[in-house]
């Protein structure tokens, strides 16, 4: 990689900085099949880490892992009548198999509610048997024609959470639980501050009673949906007999969830973090948290350099003062004949949160001069208690990285008053989350879509909403039934 | 779960037993499309610990994961000439996509060299860009007619490691490496020796110049291909223009390497350590480790009972003599209005390797009534020191399986002199491995195969050959070339 031309900037251009942000620091590629993209090693370790912690939090809250078919026969499709139609038509469709046109054809899952549905109600009889709580990670398939590295492929991985329960009350306290989940990972993990909240008819999941949504600015001021969890009502259990005897002998339907966030958090991250010198990592997803850069100017120092910092290395990632199931991620950067500016270039490019140069002259004051990445400050750490200083200062990364991105989002949200003319001039320029009123009617929605480019992108939750509701509807001035987030969005 | 219904006996019918084990323990179940299956939680459970133990050891040996496309370019397919006739007519295929007739089909990966050379091409310049090791966790599709729940199916999951390389005793190098490692994988994990050697040219992968494999024997004394490792030469480097300038400047063509085990090691899991009760489960790979059953009379036994195995367990998870990061995996089976014979009944089914019984009497004499799933030895150890004790004795039990394990595969392999006919009436009889000389020709394969079902499953590395070399062919009495291992396989 490191070529040392620089990044389009965000202000210059915000999507080809992206692009080549994503391209350059090598977190994904495009690949010969139009609209899928390759992972690349940097970006599945983010990904891997990402997977890491969410499925601690899905094991922690009862969910069991499980994996179903790729395959979808055409007619399970069918079986919702919402659901087919919002996703039949981006589906890819399997026709031949074994050489042999086949009876029936098989969809690629988009999602795989209908299948999921199908293996449940094999497995339940009696209320003894729920709740059923499972996951899958796994591949998704989905014909999108305006493709975005991360953001919208046409295959993607995810996790896809299902359940059944008993009650509407349950599934309905499951729904928002693990929405809950997904903000304290986006909140905690990422450094994404999310605003949580319930879709619009318009805006829900095909098939879904409700669709709740952690939405996310990202820094050209649009909303990016970063996870969405469903509560399905009992309308797959219906299309796919999911019945259970309850305790009075009785048959019911069970009562589904499904809830699911994908690699566009990836793309979520890069477009909250990244700055004009390429990809900031917020700490906790860092693959490599520290990168340890010996800097020589003969053989004679490139030996004592290197044993010094192989032996810093050895003390950071044998410290367990933050558990011993998590140790500090480092990585020395030992390449030959490359200067030590280009090993900054790249590392920086790549993100690598914290970054310890090591010279002779730092190595004779026993310390190293430590860069934070989403500052850029500098500064000098002694040798001696390096690591809880260092595991110190990436705490302080990762809470910093998030309290800006908060300032950001906070200094791009608009609350009170704004007429519909002010809006669309705002949305056409700078953008950003503004949070008005609307009347509930389909109609308003549609025209402010059309006009705008702006959706409604939740009804917010409580601590999210204005203190002063707002009285009128955005769109049309009459009465507003619920404040609502607007914005343009991914 | 739990009926009472015994298993059909693996003496009655092996493959009914097979069927029903891995259905009744919930390992798995049939899907709506035909030969597809779904892993439930008991059988992803084990799949997942294989996946850690696994994954840690491919990145202690520098490689790193990554995620290519599912949909492969026919024309890609069509590139390496021998790869195509070998997969193309197993494959799935997309002809739609969102709506419309795709201009070219795409293929569902049956494994992906042919993209992921693709990419490899796209980066790598020169020699200083390699070598690439790089891995991927994925499904992939093979249109099987006959089909077996884990053995065989037509999705499956699994890895496939990918490698280039400047030289070929690189490339060598890496392929034998990474046999190595299935080897210790299976061995040290899963308790199932293998025997480890190369594959006749008839039973090579397609495309590969030399195809190396891990061969397990069964308990009906069939082999089981449980892990492949390729050295691929030249020839996908050839069809996907993968070349690098070396070190004089001149453009010289990579060399490659993959290698793949998959969700098909869950079966021979089963196929090697299950019994006539169910299955057992290696510790190393087993979700639970120790189930924990309180036994009570009435609800005052019920809380105190209840109360001790809780107490139990958490010394046994809180103990770290393992390792912090490999704490006991304890479950407590707390179900009311169920027999405890019933609970012992399917936790036997299940695998869990080892059972503490706590009744009134035990907490009397503070201790607990440990049952072994493997030798169904039982044993009253004390509550004091008891999380090293357990450990000792799951360390025990994972060492036992492997030589009960080995030594009925020693006890079912033939060496020495045998007769063709001798070796016919064995294979229809009680099967086995027979170590036997072959003269290298592939008539002679056919005819063996073709009048007895066995193949050669490998040419056995030398540890595995007989002190004697054989002097002639199995089959047509000519001089032989190489010892091979002979056998009816899954």
């Amino acid at each position: 990689m490191a070529d040392d031309k620089k990044l389009t900037t965000r202000a210059e251009d915000f999507s080809a900085w992206y692009n080549e942000l994503v391209l350059r620091s090598e977190l994904a590629d495009y690949s010969p099949v139009k609209g899928s993209m390759v992972i690349r090693p940097n970006g599945y370790g983010i990904w891997e880490r990402m997977q890491r912690a969410l499925d601690d939090m899905f094991k922690a809250t009862g969910h069991q892992n499980a994996y179903f078919p790729l395959l979808i026969p055409e007619s399970f499709m069918k079986k919702e009548a919402q659901h087919v139609e919002g996703f039949a038509p981006e589906c890819a469709v399997v026709t031949h198999g074994g050489g042999k046109l086949l009876e029936e054809p098989l969809f690629i899952r988009p999602t795989s509610e209908t299948i999921i549905y199908h293996m449940f109600a094999k497995w339940t009889q009696s209320y003894r048997d729920l709740p059923i709580l499972m996951n899958q990670w796994a591949n998704v398939v989905r014909w999108e024609m305006r493709t975005r590295l991360f953001l919208r492929t046409l295959e993607f991985l995810w996790q896809e959470g299902h359940t059944a329960h008993a009650t509407h009350d349950e599934a309905e306290e499951e729904a928002v639980r693990m929405l809950g989940v997904y903000r304290t990972f986006m909140e905690g993990w990422m450094a994404m501050p999310v605003i949580t909240g319930i879709k619009s008819d318009g805006e829900k999941f095909a098939g879904a009673l409700r669709t709740y949504a952690c939405e996310a600015m990202m820094q050209d001021n649009k909303a990016l949906q970063a996870g969405t969890s469903h509560d399905l009502g009992q309308n797959f259990a219906k299309a796919f007999e999911l019945q259970f005897q309850d305790e009075k002998g009785e048959m019911a339907f069970a009562w589904n969830t499904s809830w699911g966030v994908s690699t566009r958090m990836v793309g979520g991250l890069v477009m909250t973090h990244g700055d004009d010198n390429g990809l900031r990592t917020p700490p906790k997803l860092a693959p490599i948290e520290i990168v340890i850069v010996p800097i020589w100017k003969n053989d004679d120092e490139k030996a004592r350099l290197t044993e010094a910092a192989l032996k810093v290395k050895a003390e950071l990632t044998e410290w367990t003062g933050r558990g011993a199931t998590d140790r500090l991620r480092v990585h020395v950067d030992l390449r030959d004949g490359m200067r030590s500016g280009a090993k900054y270039y790249e590392w920086e490019l790549r993100g690598v949160p914290l970054r310890f140069e090591l010279g002779p002259k730092d190595l004779e004051k026993q310390a190293v001069f430590a860069a934070r990445r989403d500052t850029r400050a500098k500064q000098s750490l002694p040798m001696d208690g390096l690591p809880a200083a260092a595991a110190a200062l990436l705490e302080t990364i990762q809470n910093d990285m998030f309290a800006a991105a908060l300032a950001r989002r906070e200094a791009n949200s608009v609350r009170g008053k704004i007429s519909y003319d002010e809006f669309r001039a705002l949305m056409d320029g700078k953008g950003g989350f503004v949070f008005a009123g609307w009347c509930g009617s389909a109609a308003c929605e549609a025209k402010v879509k059309e006009e705008t480019k702006a959706t409604i992108r939740v009804m917010p939750d409580a601590e999210f909403r204005s203190a002063e509701a707002p009285a009128t509807c955005l769109c049309c001035g009459g009465p507003s039934m619920a404040e609502a987030v607007w914005a343009r969005a991914y």
